[in-house]
């Protein structure tokens, strides 16, 4: 493997110095790069360029073509892990990603099959391998993850959900088949992350995008605390190099502070938090990522940079923060405004 | 009017001591209850129901004939204003309210209609007095409206919203002409909660839906400062008694310290927040309302039971709460559960 080139990603996840803070965006291989749209076209669809390494690796790579980011991130879908499951991920247009079979009991548990990760998910290694190696140390690679309990909800519901009716239907009638779920989904979460690192990531981020629509104690107790178990059993260093975590709850601003205690690296943060405030909360514990609402994308240059520098200036001197939108960028973000933010992170964070 | 026989839920709110923790339920009167959806197939249509005095009133009645709750609440929709902008409201299967107009222009926001209380808006008044007549002093009647910000994403998005992409591009790129929206909408109201309580709505309160999506600045200078020039132009005492005003903001519960910081009442709380920390954060500014997950209401009694235990104790001893979902009951409750929910509050908060 080659040497990086820039790391000033992974030194700020683990609250090193750095030059300048430096960036990257949740969903920055998407649909709203023309050129993206042009590879998914040749792909047919969703899972078919998920599962095609060379088109995943070329995706991944796009947005950095464009911009100056910091990091790249492995190009695949949140619900790997189910569809290797035996569940049977489809996706409808405009509908969002769907299940063939759903899981609401016991007997369904039992059922799900325990996939491999050099069997059914050894596709995904395979792009972080092919990834890897074309990125040839320009910036870090990043694996990611859904939560146990994000993956549950798509599982239990069968795809999207407004009210999480099933999945809560479960959690406060039957907690011990969701638990016995989440456990399943835990070790194989585990297992997923250490195999892309061991492939190549340089970095890890659990996406726990559904943890906020829980009650404070289910957070805990249906989310965290599997979440928590799962950083316990990381490959935390590879090749001779920490291998940071990323902790994403969205809508998780008031958690933070039993985020910090799992003993993850890093939280990111959605906008409806402070920077500074979350900071102060989170105290050494753990760098902070984040924390742009992906809708300033839609104003202009200028507004953009004003947005920027607030927000660095509500993070303060000192290292420890990763900037990034606070959810994934939207389809009609137009690039040159991402090219926007990009620029001002790095001009007006250089030290 | 006839005196009040059970003032419970008023006193709460106002920190006077109480016998019993009084409860209510947001969306009491809604497609749970069959005979809800045997007065709404009479009605032809939801807007039809909301415009018809009488329909309304059996309606808002008809939880108060199954369960002991301590408050009724005007059965209407939250987008009457708006409607009566000139927006055309109207429904379609599945899809949740729709506009015939949108509003995206500063042309747009002068182009709309000001509503009147005796005009426009009359059948809600009518709704009121006929509720309040039908009431006859038996427990309270709650007005209500969406606030100027959730009006707004409805009228600028046309409808519901997933990523609330128009108002939020306005929000970022022409903040004037939002803001010039929200000035409108604050005032109308203002005179529409005012309206209702002349009409007989002995508390009010504010359904901030969507402030949540808000960043931490953007609530502050687009919805809250809003909702408190509202509080601030509320008749406070009428008839010879205290009109309190509920504020809540869905996810919202970061915030808290600003909102009690508005002169209202009482805060809605949803179930992310522990309600004991809550308590401790806004001290005695204000009353608590909440914060059981509506989903619990799928388990079953025993269960629905310990949960209002866990929150009442959670709450603590001392008035100041009054039991409500941290958001509105499921159309697939069971309303057997809605009873048990009822039932375990008013035995267990028994002084």
């Amino acid at each position: 493997m080659t040497d990086l080139r820039n790391d000033t990603f992974l030194r700020a996840l683990m609250k090193e110095s750095v030059e300048y803070t430096p960036v990257w965006m949740m969903r920055q291989a998407g649909r709203y790069l023309p050129e993206y749209k042009a590879t998914r076209a040749e792909a047919g669809d969703f899972l078919s360029l998920c599962k095609n390494a060379d088109l995943a690796c070329a995706v991944t790579l796009q947005p950095l073509e464009r911009f100056p980011l910091d990091a790249a991130i492995l190009f695949s879908d949140i619900l790997t892990i189910p569809d290797a499951m035996g569940l049977g991920l489809y996706f409808e247009s405009g509908e969002g990603p769907r299940f063939r079979k759903t899981v609401r009991t016991e007997q369904d548990v039992d059922g799900l099959i325990q996939p491999t990760m050099n069997g059914e998910l050894d596709y995904v290694m395979n792009a972080v391998r092919v990834i890897r190696r074309e990125l040839n140390g320009r910036v870090p690679l990043i694996g990611f993850s859904g939560s146990p309990w994000t993956l549950a909800t798509y599982m239990v519901e069968g795809g999207s959900s407004k009210d999480f009716r099933h999945i809560k239907a479960m959690m406060y009638s039957q907690p011990q088949v969701l638990h016995k779920l989440l456990d399943r989904l835990a070790l194989c979460v585990t297992d997923y992350l250490n195999a892309q690192i061991i492939a190549g990531a340089q970095a890890v981020q659990i996406f726990d995008t559904w943890g906020g629509v829980l009650g404070h104690r289910e957070y805990r107790e249906f989310s965290l605390s599997y979440m928590q178990r799962i950083v316990e059993g990381l490959i935390r260093e590879h090749d001779g190099r920490r291998v940071p975590v990323i902790l994403f709850t969205k809508n998780g601003g008031q958690w933070l502070e039993v985020m910090a205690d799992t003993g993850a690296d890093a939280l990111g943060l959605d906008w409806t938090t402070h920077i500074g405030e979350a900071r102060a909360r989170v105290g050494s514990k753990v760098a902070l990522q984040g924390n742009m609402d992906p809708c300033v994308l839609y104003s202009s240059p200028k507004r953009i940079r004003a947005e920027v520098k607030r927000i660095l200036d509500d993070y303060g001197p000192g290292t420890g923060h990763v900037f990034n939108l606070g959810h994934g960028i939207h389809q009609f973000a137009n690039p040159e405004h991402a090219a926007a933010f990009v620029d001002a992170v790095h001009e007006l964070s250089a030290r």
